[in-house]
């Protein structure tokens, strides 16, 4: 006999498997028809409803929650996207809360979701502090961090790996003839985005003996148009002789592209540029932007699946490095 | 003596707003030393716990609940922004459910916000069928709608003038000399974003005595970049003599300006074009987008204030209409 699941016994009476959760943890949201249709269901097949109630003890609201501090980006949006996906096909609902750019609602969230007694917490792209870490661990939910920086290095994290990521960018530039690259970044101080895109590209160059100079790295407040158009500005004028751009993010790199224009610079004929990210915003420049890809949606549905993962020990939950990737367009010419 | 309120008391406290209404509802999530801060600032403030609670009779959870298709793309972002800001300036909590592309996850959404006793719903974006209002009605917690199109017009709506907004945009185009002009539509039989921005068209073409012509309306599945390309590809085969186009949102608009890169036409010297939505893609095209802001921001605000406000009767809740504005930017000239 089939392991009774809520699952199955959701297919098999046609509704939703938050439905069956609901009628047996005495919920609202439903008919008296549909929860006689349920427990006749659960009845047929030959179960008891509290054998399938018994597979929910640890699972009695059905409910990620999504901590991050910008709904807004395009980055967010495949990040979710990924977790959304995961999290329905195994019945699971998903609730988002924005923390502010700072992550400054943080704190206020983490107690909102265990009022709310979410299942799990994914935590993403932000800075986690002990603070945060420490309530986490008092909840006891398991918890997972994307694409985000924590000093507690047992909260286990899905992302990629920035400083080989990075290196592989300009990698990719310097195997097509360019030695003299600049980069547009995140601020040095943000251990997150910042730093180990540096390290990656600063690495790069000393792996291929091209000189460094902390000089050819830009960078303003973020990861936005503004930033990167007044970066490249900053970094065209007093570097004119550079003949490629790594930035950091491609909407950094959009406003790269915006620069460029306003310098009646052509690209790739005049400056050769990759982003990072792949979010869609890298198909839709002008040119079309040759782009490190995150693979953010993949992001996403990992983290779910090792959140929702049924393990012994919450101390062994693990992380996951996603591999990135090179999306070649038309935004890099090769020199000789 | 002032009226003994939450926020008063937060304040004086030095603790958020949300602490007090936990400390008070018996919740979770705050230190016994809080608790007995927050206790004593009500009495020293010469008021009653039972006092500031009963003002909280209504406003159990101090949560907000959003519903959207699509937490991705940029309109949502704006729309979200707006709502976080007069949410938080309120002491209030905002929990995000994505209903996914056709809003099939919006009952199930629906019935776990009920769970999680929101205090208000917006809903945006998408549109509200019978079994939804039926179903929020039966709630009892006061509901708005944003930039979403109901068929219960019993339940407030904050949104544009869709038709008239696109109407302008249209006479911007013939006020500069244009009188061969297309558009990028969404689907004629979208009701929400679709049709109105289509009759807005025909409108102001009909009062300035030039011909309709339906092959000058061009659409493809959705409003985004990918749809915007090849509608505008379609239009220009069609219709070579075309001397501008608007576009129903900057995405679709975006679109357009890698269609007319492929055709070799210039944006504006070959072909005007004019966007939709004021989203901050709009400045990072190349070049800039002229387009008709629907100041997302602002909606998201007001909604949550009108959601907010006190009132006698909610069968008297107010919505409200945001008022568009053209923002003049690169990508139209003036022809004679």
């Amino acid at each position: 006999m089939q392991k009774p699941t809520i699952k199955y016994v959701a297919k098999e009476a046609n509704v939703s498997i938050a439905t069956v959760s609901r009628i047996l943890n005495n919920g609202v949201g439903y008919s008296e028809k549909t929860k006689k249709l349920v427990l006749e269901t659960i009845q047929q097949m030959g179960y008891s409803p509290n054998a399938i109630a018994r597979g929910l003890i640890n699972k009695q609201s059905n409910t990620i929650g999504v901590l991050m501090p910008e709904i807004s980006g395009l980055v967010s949006a495949d990040i979710l996207q990924g977790i959304e996906k995961a999290a329905h096909s195994q019945g699971q609902s998903v609730i988002v809360c924005n923390t502010a750019p700072f992550g400054n609602q943080t704190m206020d969230y983490l107690k909102l979701l265990q009022e709310k007694q979410v299942d799990g917490l994914l935590f993403t792209s932000q800075f986690l502090t002990t603070e945060h870490s420490t309530y986490i661990k008092q909840m006891d939910v398991p918890a997972i961090t994307i694409s985000a920086y924590s000093n507690d290095k047992t909260i286990p994290a899905v992302r990629v790996d920035d400083e080989q990521a990075a290196y592989d960018a300009v990698q990719y530039l310097i195997k097509r003839g360019h030695r003299h690259i600049g980069m547009i970044s995140g601020s040095p101080d943000d251990p997150l985005a910042g730093s180990p895109r540096i390290n990656g590209y600063k690495k790069a160059l000393y792996d291929h003996h091209i000189e460094y100079d902390d000089s050819k790295i830009a960078w303003r407040y973020g990861f936005y148009f503004e930033d990167g158009r007044e970066a490249c500005s900053t970094l065209l004028q007093k570097h004119p002789n550079l003949t490629a751009i790594f930035a950091a993010s491609d909407e950094l790199a959009s406003g790269a592209i915006a620069a460029c224009y306003e310098s009646g610079l052509s690209i790739p004929k005049d400056l050769s540029l990759v982003g990072y990210d792949g979010t869609k915003l890298s198909k839709m420049t002008h040119p079309a932007l040759t782009t490190v890809s995150q693979h953010f949606v993949e992001m996403g549905e990992t983290a779910v699946n090792l959140l929702l993962k049924p393990i012994q020990d919450t101390k062994y939950r693990s992380g996951a490095i996603i591999q990135h990737q090179i999306i070649e367009r038309a935004s890099v010419r090769t020199i000789n």
